[in-house]
């Protein structure tokens, strides 16, 4: 049976043959999740994503979103499925368990989300923003606010959202003018509009709880000024009862590329003057808490971009090995027979490039939530400061790297199958679409690199160095592995390389080279991503080596010696390009840097 | 007031200081073609593409085509745009003036088409199949098929449209099963189903003449059977009167990612056993026809997938002018006015990729147009044996390079937007979508990676080497102007790269190892692509060079200066991730070729 959304048997490599995820039952608070009950979850997971999420893909895109008179129809055959979800307990996966979360390690989780996004992307949509708003509740909130509200949005009785962007105001948060003044009473009055807002409104649930940024009369400007605040969709009482309908309506929704089964609303704020709001944190600390948020959220973009390359991968090499066409490349009569295009090196190259990104990118999502695990259950403020130096570097790379190349495998995924690829028949061509949007939300990866770049990179190198110094452990145990040596030393020259271009890039950063050096952030992110990548496949094939030695069933054997393949792929034919990249780096070339908008043309 | 479509700017500096087309007009055939002529020639095809065209891309895009009950229906609106650019003559440019074509040399009706599928390139689906059905009888018809199609054909009167892929023989061409018997009276019964034909039904004129691949009951199997017939949807009576409807029917229109008004076929012939046809060209021959017209197909998607690019680089390039967002990189105070996001460094690097490679992609396309031009003006044998060793190397470039990178400036043209390139408010996300399908159709871009190994260098390395030597001319006139002599020695640098790399493959495919030469085909197609794109970046650089020395106009200047700048990131950017992949070619790494499909994974 083909495998479908993700490998079965890769998803069980990464969490227990390369990190060995099930340690973390050593610690009280993950003492359930032992190995047996981590496949369970899994297992439970794909059988739902399978069964019930992937049958609704197509139609749900088809069907869309409708708007009319303030209220959004999402999918029809949605609601089944968002009954089940909830209900099975996978909306706040790791939340507390105290609050109706399930308290799972963030890898677990991971896993299990891999298998919903490559399954029906979209869809999810409508669970996560449930899981944000609930999660800013529970760090952010009053005992009065999680009370009200918490339950309720992790069970997915409720659904939530993130009031952020503004017409004016997308990746400059800081210019947002929606204004809140206070009631006097403990509430707000807030005024504004917002756009791009996922799961603005939806028919799915009764209430929707909109986390809003916005500033209090007299605030700062800029994001020194900017407070956070939670607005009911139908107001909640103290005793919990719902009142009246709350002043934020839709007043339409976007026509987008993808992710059609989501509405992208608009948002309106007080026209009718009564938008109540309550406070959530501090006053003008709303953007702090936006960025204590950031981290996951980014996260799951990265695995939203990343399961879309999941899916397209799966469906592309079941295509392969049934679509028959042309003879192999070595035939020489007539007589030899058709093959399936498996058997055609430059189907192969494109099937090998998705292998090998997936594999790759799949380990290094997993380790990022790995690396969260192990903050939370670090023994030390030292250990736990180690753990978080990493995730602040991987975070980028998480989002911004990983959504960029899931969306190229997408397009191969499409190439894949020719003419069909392109038609609604096969996923492809929806995969390719709704990927491309995690390149842009969530802070496009233009964002992400300046982040990288300028406020990880920039403010210290240590974590950075570290990161590497971890790659250049698992390189160090790979020489020792005769069958490894080659590609082991391969990536070694590029984790050098790369040091030195970190190092470059810092000395422009501080002597104010700031044009030049931000011109160089995305192919900074793309050759670090490459590295960190590589590192991953590397860790994966001594893995494979190791459990080689005692591997006796066929499929086991395969999927092992397929490992050293991956990784010798990209060692053999992503890195060097890599390396060039950064040779363009170094070479310190000024044409972007030095352009001045006359001289784009087009006037 | 911003370009659209196309930089008239540019296309005036390919058309005439780059290449100087007007050097044609000195030949017979083309001794109506003078600069001032020429000039007309695209400002009346710049006017109706921005006029007529561009307005109904959209509208085109989301109505898309219907079907019913064999019927097809295009975008009401296509209707007028479609008579205007018939009897505007615009069809058949380079055609025959005999039958009705303008005549014009094949660089000018490039330039026309940049502007008419950056306009709109779904509409222009329609008109090129007409075109090309007319060329394929004015090069193999008889007397009496000619003065019965031609035209009818070239005029627009009547369509066109080209049977080739059934759903067993797509990139298989040889499998084909579609069948013809001989009548006796000189014309042929025909049976099959074709699928993905372009413009196979349309409301758009009253009859279709469509060209069919079968196979004659006997005839050999494979490509050598293959024999081509001109199937007219409406009979045509020796005397040129319509007759009866033939017995070819559209049995259902494609669901698919772009391209919407651009109806995509599944076509039955002889359901009812009445389907007639006349031989086209030889018995057997219709590959070998096929293929005589595939260059001008080829450079023609070519020219489609460019152009969707270049209208999202001037989109791109007019909303990053007016778009204000965020501060400048090098503001430190809140007083700091926030700027267009044209200065943020990323977006820039995005605008000058966009830049360099729409303007390299542009003059290597035109380039391809002109040595068709020079092959027909020659007037040796040697000649134009030279120009067509030439245009054998350009065109698998020409439609393989270029719309792979189209592809990814048109991904750029909507990360540029955010958000909103995401939205349909804008049009670059249609652009995306309808690019993809240039990647794909008139031969994958892995056909066209295999057809520049295998068919062109792997038979005669000369004319690849011929036209590095072209390349290298450029070098040692660049070495002398001392502005350019760093880019010349990058350039240089690669194109001696690229020769060994030519060397060792061709090297590799006469020992017989095919497996692993072909998992190179794709990366030498990338990287031949690069270095021909860089080497036409050098030249432009060198003309504008020499322009400056007079030019006093500020916006002269400011095009000139852009030059240097499109040629200096190219070079300092492009070319070093470019030698990274060569680099990765001579390493030898064997995975794609030794990987075996139960490797994969996936079960």
């Amino acid at each position: 049976m083909a495998q479908l959304a993700a490998d079965r048997r890769d998803v069980d490599f990464v969490l227990h043959e390369q990190f060995g995820i099930e340690q973390l039952s050593e610690h009280e608070c993950f003492a359930d999740f032992n190995a047996k009950t981590i496949d369970m979850i899994v297992s439970e997971a794909r059988q739902l994503a399978i069964k019930e999420l992937l049958p609704l893909m197509g139609e749900g895109d088809l069907e869309g979103c409708t708007f009319h008179d303030g209220q959004v129809k999402v999918p029809g055959s949605f609601h089944r499925a968002y009954d089940l979800f909830r209900k099975g307990g996978w909306i706040a996966m790791c939340e507390d368990t105290a609050w109706g979360g399930q308290g799972m390690p963030a890898t677990v989780a991971l896993a299990a989300d891999n298998y919903f996004n490559a399954a029906n992307y979209p869809f999810m949509l409508h669970n996560i923003l449930a899981q944000g708003a609930g999660k800013l509740i529970e760090r952010f909130g009053t005992e009065l606010q999680k009370k009200l509200f918490l339950k309720n949005l992790y069970s997915g009785q409720w659904g939530g959202s993130m009031l952020l962007t503004e017409p004016d105001a997308g990746s400059d948060v800081g210019a947002l003018t929606t204004k809140a003044l206070p009631n006097g009473d403990g509430t707000y009055s807030i005024t504004g509009n917002k756009i791009f807002i996922s799961s603005g409104e939806t028919d799915l649930v009764p209430n929707i709880i909109h986390p809003v940024l916005a500033r209090i009369e007299g605030a700062p400007p800029g994001t020194a000024g900017i407070s956070l605040f939670l607005v009911p969709k139908i107001w909640v009482n103290h005793d919990g009862s719902l009142g009246e309908p709350n002043d934020i309506i839709c007043t339409g929704i976007e026509e987008k590329m993808g992710i059609h089964a989501s509405p992208t609303c608009s948002m309106a704020l007080g026209s009718r003057d009564i938008c109540r709001g309550t406070l959530l944190g501090e006053e003008n600390r709303g953007m702090r808490a936006m960025f204590v948020m950031m981290n996951r959220a980014r996260l799951h973009v990265g695995m939203q971009g990343f399961s879309c390359a999941s899916a397209s991968y799966l469906n592309a090499l079941a295509y392969a090995r049934r679509r028959i066409q042309g003879k192999s490349p070595e035939a020489s009569t007539d007589a030899d027979p058709r093959v399936p295009i498996i058997e055609h090196p430059d189907v192969r190259r494109m099937l090998l490039t998705m292998k090998s990104f997936t594999e790759g990118m799949r380990s290094l999502l997993f380790y990022t939530g790995f690396m969260e695990d192990m903050a939370r259950v670090a023994g030390s403020h030292g250990e736990k400061a180690l753990y978080q130096g990493r995730i602040d570097i991987l975070i980028p790379v998480a989002k911004g790297y990983v959504t960029d190349r899931a969306f190229e495998m997408c397009s191969l995924g499409v190439q894949i199958l020719g003419g069909y690829g392109f038609t609604r028949d096969f996923p492809q061509e929806q995969l390719l679409r709704d990927c491309k949007i995690t390149q842009i939300f969530e802070g496009t990866n233009g964002i992400q690199a300046m982040d990288l770049l300028g406020r990880k990179l920039g403010r210290d190198q240590g974590p950075f160095e570290e990161l590497l110094q971890e790659a250049q452990k698992t390189v160090a145990r790979a020489r020792e592995v005769s069958a490894l040596k080659g590609i082991a030393r391969a990536l070694e020259g590029n984790i050098l390389k790369l040091k030195a271009v970190a190092g470059h890039l810092r000395k422009k950063l501080q002597s104010g080279d700031i044009p030049w050096a931000f011109a160089q952030a995305h192919p900074f992110l793309e050759v670090t991503g490459d590295t960190l990548t590589a590192w991953m496949l590397l860790w994966r094939a001594l893995t494979a080596v190791q459990k080689l030695e005692s591997a006796s069933g066929k499929k086991d054997i395969s999927f092992y010696e397929g490992q050293l393949r991956s990784a010798g792929f990209f060692m053999g034919s992503v890195l060097p390009v890599s390396l060039g990249r950064m040779e363009a780096i170094l070479l310190d070339d000024r044409s972007v840097a030095d352009m001045s908008d006359d001289l784009f043309g087009g006037r």
